[in-house]
């Protein structure tokens, strides 16, 4: 687990980056060091809080470049990358905002006319996080923010598949010394995540069900908090009412935006009898426009597939669809430019629930297309998945895919677009079935999910006489 | 698993009544007949699902002798059967007048204009609670009468050591078809519960730290939500400006109430220095005066020891500290009468926390006293455990009282009186360590526990363009 670990950049396939995980004595050590720091960082307050992480934003402006760079290395795309750091230094200001409210303590008079109440609420003192590298950034900060906020020290694993982004991190934290006490980055893979679950208060787990399950179970052994957001199928239904401009549209860049490379990508598409024909065409004739953003960062739409091993995954599942009778209307293969692996955006027809590219989680820019008879039908499909993260509806009015919507097993459902998750974060959402457990990340449950809550019950008239004599 | 099991009376020491376990079999079609039946109770609507926990409990009221007659078979004793019984009819009004604030759906818009967020809550269709002997009919419903009004089928199992009540709640479940379909109660011991878990889609433990621990990896690993009530060894301190005739009243009943089998019982008392003879002086003559309720239910205050198993603990942790050198200044044994078990309120000194009385929980009217000379040595002492579920606090102003609460590890503190989260229920609390973990039972978040979050996010200007577009 010393060893040092080769990183591979997503644009040349070369190993042109090396991580060192810690040895796990050390790892916690990091995680007793930083947890001791926790204790002034709760004592410095929110306003303190707010204001180191509004000095660490600051650092952060001023090395932006550098933070960009390592970025689209990282992930081998620009715009994304531009749109993710926009995000993370908006989300640090929205939750700047949104904390003093959250956090503020309350007393009141309660229905019993002798007792008192008052309520604070206690960060949990040393939470990890754990990320994956889709959005390298933004999942390694979207509970970090909240969490530092409530007072918790925060140590991060991100993804070793993406680790570059980091380091102009830690050099804006080192400008900011009592943040840099109580929020701590470490290198490494799964083991080091592993070692982290084990010397944490509290766990957030962004990645694949397979992983978040033994994280829960490891949490549950040592008795701590798990937060788990796993995978997405999410489906889209297109009923027959629907703008089709829109919808295809929408649809398209739900599926294909970051290379599909998002657990709320659309990776299902459930579309009428009536306008199946009309929609696929449309869908195809859009899909057909976008390029690779390939040999430069800013020549196309499509980045390359960041992680290696989700390219074979991609292969697998359009192969699989291939053997079992899909037909394949454009793009429809994985390959190799200068080193990356591509995908271009493939729309399938002729696919049922017998094929993997309908049930497993493809993360790549794919869109099977399959034609449904009633909407009883659609939201059954819908429905028929070990997943239940989002999914969004198309009708051409609100109510009518309202009424559809209110049937989905999911935790967050968009009308008339695709993945609205992804820029609007005010609502609380659980996810369903194997896609996430343990609390909403969005709203304002997302920043109570890091603290206790403290009762303090006062006998305001203190007479001789307890309670209890009165009962017994 | 089939085979009768044999119930003890906790006064005679007779196996006067018999349950019958179900097959496993039989259980995992219970559950799923209960969660089918679920789809119509959602259907219902809160009010009607209000209308029909009323009508059970007006069915309950009418055979309230019979039920009062049970939980007294069951516990042996009668004033807190009534309180039971009264506390929980009440907890039916209480949540009927709270769920519908708390489930109401919202509709809004956000931050940004082109969306509008509708939010609804979703109930997890069947609930397992998993309740002990202690309070058998409040903490058997405690979590159920929230579940349901949210929308959940529940099935509960009490255990084995106290069924009787459950009898006369089933024949009052019974002038309510709608709500009979989807609150079952299953007999049997800790087989039964460990297969419940299997079925269900939330699981509610009420217990030991050792059975939650294993209710949390079974839930982590079937990747269902768990709220784990369990242990405490709650503390109080009392300050050298205590009301001393407040504090050894309020003490005393904090620790002998219920015969001490309660996770709020006060397990260990610790007093200034300058107080501490007083203390244990006047706590010695207050605690001498209380009799046994023996021979019959009305006699004293101090009902039997409830679970043989626990009159054994009692005596071990006893003889554990009279041997490590404790004193004991009244009480001090566990003696048999009449086939129950049976221990007068007990004051020991000289005790610290190398005795299992300062540090498991011990669960019976045992009052270990302690002095201190610091409250930094108080504070010390009161969180120098593996459990942080409640504790109390005696000073003469609040504010002193208070500066001392905010340092203990526990989620309720009362102030001048014992145990005062056993009467008032508004506010959240969260348990420390090992003494439970999932969720305030207490408060708006109880109900909420019981749902999930789905968010609608409705595209309201209908433009050809999504939001995609401004970004790629």
């Amino acid at each position: 687990m010393t060893e040092p670990m080769e990183v591979r950049n997503p644009r040349t396939g070369k190993l042109d980056y090396v991580i060192i995980p810690p040895p796990s004595r050390l790892l916690a050590q990091q995680c007793s060091r930083t947890r001791r720091a926790q204790v002034r960082w709760q004592q410095l307050g929110l306003e303190g809080r707010i204001e180191a992480l509004q000095q660490w934003k600051q650092a952060i402006l001023l090395g932006r470049d550098r933070l960009t760079e390592a970025l689209v290395n990282d992930t081998g795309r620009l715009s994304i990358s531009i749109l993710e750091i926009d995000s993370f230094l908006s989300s640090i200001d929205r939750w700047c905002g949104l904390a003093p409210d959250l956090l503020q303590e309350s007393a009141r008079n309660t229905s019993i006319p002798f007792i008192a109440l008052q309520q604070t609420s206690v960060p949990y003192p040393l939470v990890g996080v754990i990320s994956p590298w889709n959005f390298p950034l933004l999942l390694s900060t979207i509970d970090t923010i909240p969490a530092l906020l409530a007072g918790c020290a925060v140590i991060v694993k991100p993804s070793e598949i993406t680790p570059r982004f980091v380091a102009p991190l830690i050099t804006a934290l080192n400008a900011v010394p009592k943040l840099r006490d109580v929020l701590t980055f470490v290198e490494g893979a799964g083991e080091t995540g592993a070692t982290l679950i084990e010397y944490v208060d509290l766990v957030c787990f962004t990645g694949s069900v397979a992983t978040g399950r033994k994280v829960a179970e490891v949490a549950a052994r040592r008795f701590i908090p798990a937060f788990l957001e796993l995978g997405g199928k999410d489906a889209a239904i297109v009923l027959e009412s629907a703008n089709l401009e829109l919808a295809t549209s929408a649809i398209l860049w739900g599926s294909v935006v970051n290379t599909g490379q998002s657990c709320l990508s659309i990776e299902r598409i459930y579309v009428a009898d009536a306008i199946f024909e009309q929609f696929y065409h449309q869908l195809i004739t859009k899909a057909s426009r976008l390029q690779l953003a390939y040999p430069t960062v800013d020549s196309g739409e499509i980045g390359p597939i960041i992680a290696e091993k989700q390219a074979a995954i991609i292969n697998d599942h359009l192969q699989d669809a291939i053997f079992k009778g899909a037909v394949i209307h454009c793009g429809g293969k994985v390959e190799e430019l200068g080193g990356g692996w591509w995908c271009r955006p493939t729309v399938l027809t002729q696919v049922d629930h017998s094929m993997k590219v309908m049930t497993e989680e493809t993360f790549g820019p794919i869109m099977p297309v399959m034609s449904f008879a009633t909407t009883e039908e659609a939201v059954y499909l819908a429905n028929d998945s070990m997943y239940g993260l989002s999914a969004a509806v198309f009708a051409e009015s609100e109510t009518e895919a309202l009424a559809v919507a209110q049937q989905i097993d999911a935790g967050a459902i968009s009308i008339n677009d695709a993945a609205l998750t992804a820029i609007m974060h005010e609502g609380e959402k659980n996810a369903f079935k194997f896609s996430g457990i343990g609390g909403s990340r969005m709203g304002a449950a997302a920043l109570k999910r890091f603290t206790r809550k403290k009762a303090f019950l006062i006998k305001t008239n203190p007479a001789n006489d307890p309670w209890w004599f009165d009962n017994s």
